[in-house]
């Protein structure tokens, strides 16, 4: 595919979420981020006032409108960016929103896309077909095949402009991922999920989110995805979580001449209100008297509203509580609820980019926490990477909200020395085994104590799995110290080495399982933080392999025990592999690039310790991901491996 | 007891919230409202900054300090609020504070009411006793008593100055409720609930929910009730909903001394910022380092996110939506969680103060939604009030979240025709009788598609509770055509008056059992809205005796309605009894004021219809209202009633 001319950075990331940077001709524009829609020609609030007052970025105009107006010549003569007095990048739309509202536009997608290339558009649309969500599959279809027939077109057609292609599709979850599939191969620099506006309007979140997350899965990663006509605060978190990066709308406008105010948790009506609740410029001294006689004020407000929620949204990106973020924006109408409630249908896909541990606290707010892809995840490996110390015994503590083993000392020590039992905690989060009691979430969680019975359900059914899944011969729920006397007699009396059945649990669910006896061999010694009595560092044969993380309960991994997961496990296993040429940076200990990238283990998620190897698989460096494997292969630009400890070439 | 020389007044309401003023011979302050804590000689803020900038109506500062200090003889001549620059009204604190932060204040009760009375404080405190949350019942009950015959001591003493008592009690919720009644008999002007900033500290909201309500059980209604030490935005709405009408903290600056920005929604630490998520004044045009460098600058924000939050809070009361608010709110934190959860335990007392219908819709926000206590009220009077149209047979419709009658035409007219079946359908709300569905809040509710199992296992409870309630004979889950063939035959195969039997079941639910039959005799016609075709007025032979509201589906009483139920029901239904002479006033079709009502009928709740009657029972008036009971006898102004009718005096 031939080369845009801009170009799309990932600077940090949550899951699908992510914060870029696209760089233009014209400047950065930090992502997400929202383009407010200007009149070409009647501008509410000026593309200066934009500008200047409220930071933004990046513009949205209709091409269309002044193609048919009689600017079109001025605007070929002097260039959009005059025209519209923004010199920042502009996106112009191509008239297709336009044949959602009446019907048809006179206009062919040729002449559209030469129009926004003469008048020098930064990101022209393509004339697509948008399909409403009451047309049949047979229609939307067909529809499909001509928006993807004419980005084809556009792509021929536009020179030095950066093209926006749509993915529609309809509600067909199917054709929305064909048609993102077909739209990544073709030449455009920004995909934009279109057909959406309708779902908004009529609060059809849970729509929208199927949409969004169909289309997802068929899109490359390396470029930005925008939503069509987005533009209400409420479902920015939402938007983002799925991997959104960029709204646009004129929503900040038309809401303000209903007398609409817009905040990150719904509309209010200005009737409805005495006095004004915020604190924004636009809101500051003033009454809601103003704002009835000036329409401008509200529309002030609904952009400042707009680009306040985008800061919290890339706040909470950075410390890892845009899951928390989210559930609690979905708590402003049932309909956004429903669409939460839509997210855990869909984790097979969401948990492919989920870190194994995040920045924050795991907070719970509410039945639908516990189903966050994440979980899921740490769930489903807690079955097939872990080795229960014992599959004879189990025993299940029936503990309340946070699963501290430690606090339940001497019923272990009793338990492990009567029948050497494995012990689990059943908690809301899932199953936790004692030794992994420190591991995130687990003892960085926060739970109520009063727990609804959604939740209460899903965690029996979360410990029944889990029982099944690795087939114990008997179980009992632990209910004090009468349970003891019902255990098998089976101990040796000996105490177990808690240390050693911690570090090797937590490695097998990191690394993969046998991690443990890869590591583990030799002589083993742990150095301990003398305030917390917590494993900090793990020597093997004097050797520091591993450091246990105090945030998270997991291993950093060092050099030598690289070495060792190195020889354990054959490729692709915990593998990054580089260009030969390359690898002798990140022996320097120089961070892993993208462009430099040729594979990687496809089990690898954003945030895991891996091996960067070379072409014939030599160990040179160990790091941390950045990068899902998808975007290390599709991205051009970006850190891929945080990389933490170079090897020294072979001798 | 003794006049103070405030003036509490109520001017809005929801529930326990309440809008009001407080009159004082310096100002007004509108409630609820925050007082925040100014330190008396080093004000980061200062209280000209807080008054002009922020629109602060009243601050504390604290007495004790100034009595320890070299500024306690200037204060005693200068005054207080020349020595803190406020002229707007001053409460001062006590030293009992201090008691519980440093174990003791080396001061009397006698000496510090001398001194706030001394320096001319607006609401001088009493030197209560801070019962801590660890303190045992023994303890708690003695200091209760110290703390009373405190507040009795410096009743004694106070002159002119207005006193603020303190509801001690620690976590013993029978003890909270002793000291509150005790206290409502003490001439204080102000209510402080105390001994919970331990509480807050340690996020044990569900506690201090416990303590809130178990004072306010204790507590008249007309004194403002202050929460003492309360200053965290996040606690508002939940607090104000309990009752609460004032707040008092320095939280705004410790917070910032300590890099902590406050939000609604809670606490962030500037360290895990990048940017400032806040279009507040004074984040406006700064950054993260600047905010760093300037404590006072974070304090601004943290007073902005107090008095915006407020707005909120004010803005929900009026527009009825501050249920949605609090549990909005309360998904902050699984401790407001719980504290959350904890609501439903006290809907014997929360459902007192509930009103019918509010002027918003009913949005779901969480499996806790549907035991607000007004749903739980009106799901009792379905079971008291109501009388089915059959006892013998019952048909559920299994209908999702709308409970709209309606849409089931064709299969209401044929079960209606084969077996005169009662029918209801089975919501997340409760059981709704078809006839009641456009009651509030049945059919101005909205529910999301996808329930979670608490609330489907209570829909299934509160069902059966129902069906055992009224009965009957035989019961049918609705399953398409096929049930109708089992349903028994019965029916005279007439068509039911459906108007008929929904003014009936309308009338009886909101009026009282025997309302129908009572209203309902002679004539009946019924005018409809051309538009929607419901029912407006209901004329009896020729006269308009009710009205049907659009916005809740209940009746606004004409005075030929209030004649009837007049003349169906003996006191003290329905009626609010005032003096004879000023119920003349009445007549005239003027509103009823708190200070002329005599007795109300305690069944009825703010927003009823009710009969304004004189002392010999003779009809003045109908009207809606305003006030509770307890509220109507204890308040000395403000409106009791809205009239709506005036009856003229009997010939």
């Amino acid at each position: 595919m031939a080369d845009t001319v801009i170009v799309f950075e990932l600077k940090d990331r949550d899951g699908l979420a992510r914060i870029g940077t696209i760089e233009t001709k014209r400047g950065k524009v930090t992502t997400p981020n929202l383009a407010p829609v200007l009149h070409p020609i009647a501008q509410e609030i000026t593309a200066r006032e934009m500008k200047d007052r409220f930071g933004v970025e990046i513009v949205m105009t209709n091409s269309y409108t002044i193609w048919r107006s009689d600017s079109r010549q001025r605007a070929l003569e002097q260039g959009l960016h005059r025209l519209i007095d923004f010199d920042g990048p502009v996106m112009t739309d191509s008239g297709a929103f336009q044949s959602h509202v009446y019907g048809g536009a006179d206009v062919t997608n040729q002449e559209i896309v030469a129009f926004q290339r003469g008048i020098g558009s930064d990101f022209g649309a393509v004339l697509d077909i948008f399909s409403e969500p009451e047309h049949n599959r047979h229609r939307v279809e067909a529809d499909m095949g001509e928006t993807l027939a004419r980005a084809r077109e556009a792509a021929a057609l536009r020179g030095e402009m950066n093209l926006i292609g749509a993915v529609q599709g309809g509600l067909f979850a199917d054709l929305r991922e064909k048609c993102a599939r077909e739209l990544s191969h073709i030449d455009v620099a920004i995909h934009a999920i279109g057909g959406v506006v309708p779902l908004m309007e009529s609060y059809r979140f849970r729509d929208l989110v199927k949409v969004i997350i169909a289309a997802k899965r068929g899109l490359g990663p390396e470029r930005p995805v925008h939503l069509f006509g987005a533009g209400h605060p409420m479902i920015f978190a939402l938007a983002v979580l799925l991997g959104c990066d960029l709204f646009d709308s004129s929503s900040y406008d038309k809401y303000a001449r209903a007398g609409r105010m817009m905040f990150a948790d719904g509309t209010r009506h200005l009737e409805e209100m005495e006095s004004l609740p915020c604190d924004c410029p636009a809101c500051s001294n003033h009454s809601v008297e103003d704002f009835r006689q000036d329409v401008k004020l509200l529309a002030r407000h609904n952009l400042f509203a707009s680009f306040s929620e985008l800061k919290t949204v890339r706040n909470a990106i950075k410390t890892g509580e845009l899951w928390e973020l989210v559930e609690r924006r979905c708590r402003s109408h049932p309909t956004l609820l429903d669409a939460l409630r839509e997210l855990r249908r869909h984790a097979d896909f969401l948990q492919e980019f989920e870190p194994a541990s995040r920045p924050s606290a795991f907070l719970y707010v509410g039945p639908e926490s516990i189903h966050r892809p994440g979980l899921q995840r740490l769930r489903k490996l807690l079955q097939t990477r872990y080795s229960p110390p014992s599959k004879g015994t189990l025993v299940i503590f029936p503990e309340g909200p946070k699963p501290y083993a430690r606090r339940r000392e001497w019923e272990i020590e009793a338990i492990s020395h009567r029948c050497g039992a494995q012990m689990i905690v059943k908690s809301a989060l899932g199953p936790v085994p004692i030794e992994l009691d420190e591991l995130y979430p687990f003892s960085q969680s926060i739970v109520p104590e009063d727990l609804d019975i959604e939740t209460l359900e899903a965690s029996d059914v979360f410990t029944q799995q889990y029982v099944r899944a690795h087939g114990y011969a008997q179980g009992f729920t632990w209910s004090g110290p009468d349970t003891l006397g019902e255990l098998p007699k089976a101990g040796d009396g000996g105490k177990p080495d808690w240390d050693m059945m911690r570090v090797r649990a937590v490695a097998d669910v990191q690394f993969g399982r046998g991690s443990a006896d890869a590591l583990l061999g030799g002589k083993i010694e742990f150095v301990k933080s003398p305030n917390t009595d917590r494993i900090r560092n793990v020597i093997r044969d004097g050797k520091h392999i591993l450091s246990m993380r105090a945030h998270d309960g997991m291993f950093s991994l060092k050099v030598d025990g690289g070495r060792l997961l190195h020889r354990a496990f054959t490729p692709p296993v915990l593998r990054v592999v580089v260009e030969t040429e390359t690898a002798e940076f990140n022996r320097q200990g120089k961070n892993v690039f993208a462009k430099f990238v040729l594979d990687c283990d496809s089990e690898l998620r954003p945030g895991d310790e891996c091996l960067v190897v070379d072409q014939k698989d030599e160990l040179a460096a160990v790091g941390r991901l950045f990068m899902t494997r998808g975007e290390m292969l599709a991205f051009e630009r970006g850190v891929a491996v945080d990389v933490r400890e170079g090897v020294p070439p072979p001798p």
